[in-house]
């Protein structure tokens, strides 16, 4: 089997904005072929978690998860995200269906050691049920996927969304998909000021990367997606890019030069 | 075709007591053959909009869902409940995903006009991808349904779960299932006297329906739950019984004399 397939990963900054959100889904929905969408939400997750009284703690940019906040973000990402933008892809006559790791297992993962960090309910990926997405894409469905996990005791954990899509894409690439794996931001790529259109990086291996690491043009949220891409591309991703959401849908021709492409 | 299929729908009392709710899905994944569940969780979606301030309104005890309260219900039903049911299915090596209406237009809906009550975001069925349910059958998963629903354009809408188990019976008989359908509840069944065991009623045919529904002995919730069973019975399930959720797996055998049976 030599079949295409499109995975995005598309952040909270991008849905959270209704005009936004709108613009994004139909440029998904234009995307040819069999795809998966990966979403965040983490800023609703932190205003439902701050109505609710629950107390916002972040280390690293990563969320401290306790017993409440496994409830909110499974309420928010599963629950109101998740199923939003599946009937709004259903309404654009994409049969999309919304999921997360606790269903079939199709994510799952480990509860994270509670040392040299305790992060409470977060999970790291353990394994993905690409038989079960293989079957849903035969269906001619569109899976979509909140930003979580499940252990074995059928515990749902908290896992970040770039994570999920990386490890999705290398599972798909074992089946013998051709995957392109997209990381849709607010940015026109990897910049070397965020400030200047010119200053895009079009191509980065992994030398480059560590030089953009030691640099510092490179850091937070921007250092795990870039590991996450090359996890992918190692495991036979044939196109791995970060771009902006307005250009999802031209990200999936190789043959445009558009957004940051990842490359070993 | 003629294969098994076995509807269950589970009421918020029985899933809301994490006691009896655990007892419960032991009861369900033991249920042999392809099956479908439907879940309620009113009260928990009570509680969340408490919390938030969101003011609750029944009227005859249906839920008047304003936006703030279709997003409560679609965080609590198809976030919270849905998935922490999913999870526990899959601990228990049931296959189960979860889904709402709103995933590839499952359960289409068309909002219920606001004459002479508006109830705002809510739903009256108009149709079930059965084609889809039939899909994830055939793959050997477990469906688990939040009860929502879904209208043309993608509103997200609140459908009570009873009338949700309803349709899809009796579009998966369209499809040539031998459909069981089994309302669990607190009760052992419908009772004459529901502090006395043995005034259980084995067994309601439309005209015993009637002198209950006149004589005051089935009222409230029961009244359109007897509604629901006769739909799917008119439309072809072999059994239709309401019972004590504890029996959950005796009920799927047609030889065993529990709860009470719906007849035509």
């Amino acid at each position: 089997m030599s079949k295409p397939l499109t995975i995005v990963k598309v952040g909270g900054k991008v849905i959270e904005d209704q005009a936004k959100f709108e613009a994004f889904l139909d440029q998904f929905a234009a995307i040819e072929g069999p795809k998966i969408l990966v979403h965040g939400g983490g800023v609703m997750a932190s205003q439902l978690a701050e109505l609710l009284g629950i107390p916002v703690n972040m280390i690293d940019g990563r969320r401290v998860t306790c017993q409440k906040t496994i409830d909110v973000v499974t309420m928010v990402y599963a629950g109101k995200i998740n199923k939003t933008i599946a009937a709004q892809l259903n309404r654009r006559l994409i049969p999309a269906i919304g999921l997360c790791g606790a269903d079939n297992f199709l994510v799952k993962a480990k509860r994270r050691p509670n040392e040299p960090i305790d992060f409470g309910f977060v999970g790291d990926v353990t394994g993905v049920n690409h038989e079960f997405l293989n079957h849903l894409l035969q269906g001619g469905l569109t899976p979509v996927l909140a930003p979580l996990s499940c252990d074995e005791t059928g515990q749902i954990l908290n896992t970040n969304g770039d994570t999920i899509a990386s490890a999705v894409a290398s599972a798909m690439c074992q089946l013998g998909y051709k995957v392109t794996l997209l990381y849709m931001t607010n940015l026109a790529g990897v910049m070397e000021d965020p400030r200047d259109a010119a200053s895009l990086i079009p191509r980065i291996d992994q030398d480059l990367a560590k030089t953009l690491h030691q640099t510092g043009v490179v850091s937070d949220g921007m250092l795990p997606k870039l590991d996450n891409c090359f996890v992918a591309k190692r495991s036979g991703a044939v196109r791995v890019a970060i771009g902006h959401w307005q250009k999802s849908r031209d990200l999936t021709d190789p043959t445009m030069a558009c957004g940051t492409e990842i490359v070993l």
